[in-house]
């Protein structure tokens, strides 16, 4: 019996140091300063907070402990996936098929129960059909906006993005949170307005 | 009544910018490769995830999202405070003065509530009493030790920290949890073995 609880917290502790890599895995937006880019730890922990202050903008009532949760592993399977830019078309394409065998190598580090819990968190992140995924992509896409804003708009030049492209890329933004949404389009007119977005 | 909910989302907006500077934040622990200094933001975030995982081992069952939500903000207050290394006896007088101030001027940008709300969490994590912010400070303690274990002692070697000190830094750990406890102990044991401890 000591023997099986040594080896299950021996997963967990391997676990608990193998996603110290997220810290290393950085994003293509800035922090709000424009000062470097953002790593996956930091983008996850922003995004928790960002759950435990916001909630009540929800369009329907969410398990806020499930969407915090969600947010704070979703972009766990980066650290075999790596990020892939929302505007690379090419990334895109095989962005899929990398992640789902990112999330079989990486969640079979758990003990079964845990990695099953945890990886089924993430495939309905992924699936973004339930309330809490939908809220958690709202803040997902609301927290670059953000940061993309706050930053002059860094990463959107550097990339020749254009409104259209974030305007699509966020139609799922409104199914998650019509309140969040109505937010996130000042901030893209914003920056429309002073050619931060073409 | 639409003005007075402007105003509510304003003054959350301000605040999630606010704390991206978490980010800047550098602790004196490396990260697991020993590459660079971890931040607040990563740290929090990292805390949050090992909740996630751990709290199995709490020594009374825990309310696993109100921990959850207390290590995401437990280190907010360094934004303006700054992190005091925990074997720097000078910083660590002013310490509670320097957190108060900062605590009160954080919490205020927040709708009163919610402001209330997180600063009374920030409180109950500092005074460690409530079976929540024991176990919270279990893993505020167990995290630090993960990554210098993994990072060879780095930080411990450069702050000539010795064994002594570790250990009645840790005097509360085991209050959290003994089962996670043994388990820094070991790691403490091996890194004396292996002279990263004086």
């Amino acid at each position: 019996m000591e023997k099986e609880m040594d080896l299950r917290l021996k997963k967990q502790m391997d676990f608990i140091l193998e996603i110290d890599r997220m810290k290393e895995i950085y994003r293509q937006n800035y922090i709000a300063d424009a000062s470097r880019k953002e790593n996956d730890a930091e983008h996850s922990w922003h995004l928790a907070v960002m759950c435990l202050i916001l909630s009540e903008y929800a369009n329907e009532r969410v398990d806020v402990f499930k969407v915090m949760s969600m947010v704070l592993i979703h972009d766990l399977i980066e650290i075999y996936a790596g990020d892939t830019y929302a505007y690379d078309d090419e990334g895109n394409e095989t962005k899929a098929k990398r992640e789902a065998e990112a999330g079989e190598k990486l969640y079979a580090m758990l003990p079964r129960d845990q990695g099953d819990y945890l990886k089924n968190l993430w495939l309905e992140f992924d699936e973004g059909k339930t309330r809490e995924a939908l809220f958690a992509n709202t803040l997902d896409k609301l927290q670059p906006l953000m940061l993309n804003g706050a930053s002059g708009g860094r990463s959107w030049k550097e990339h020749e993005v254009c409104a259209e492209r974030v305007i699509k890329r966020n139609e799922k933004t409104p199914l998650g949170s019509e309140a969040l949404w109505e937010y996130a389009k000042k901030i893209i007119e914003e920056n429309i307005a002073c050619g931060n977005l073409r």
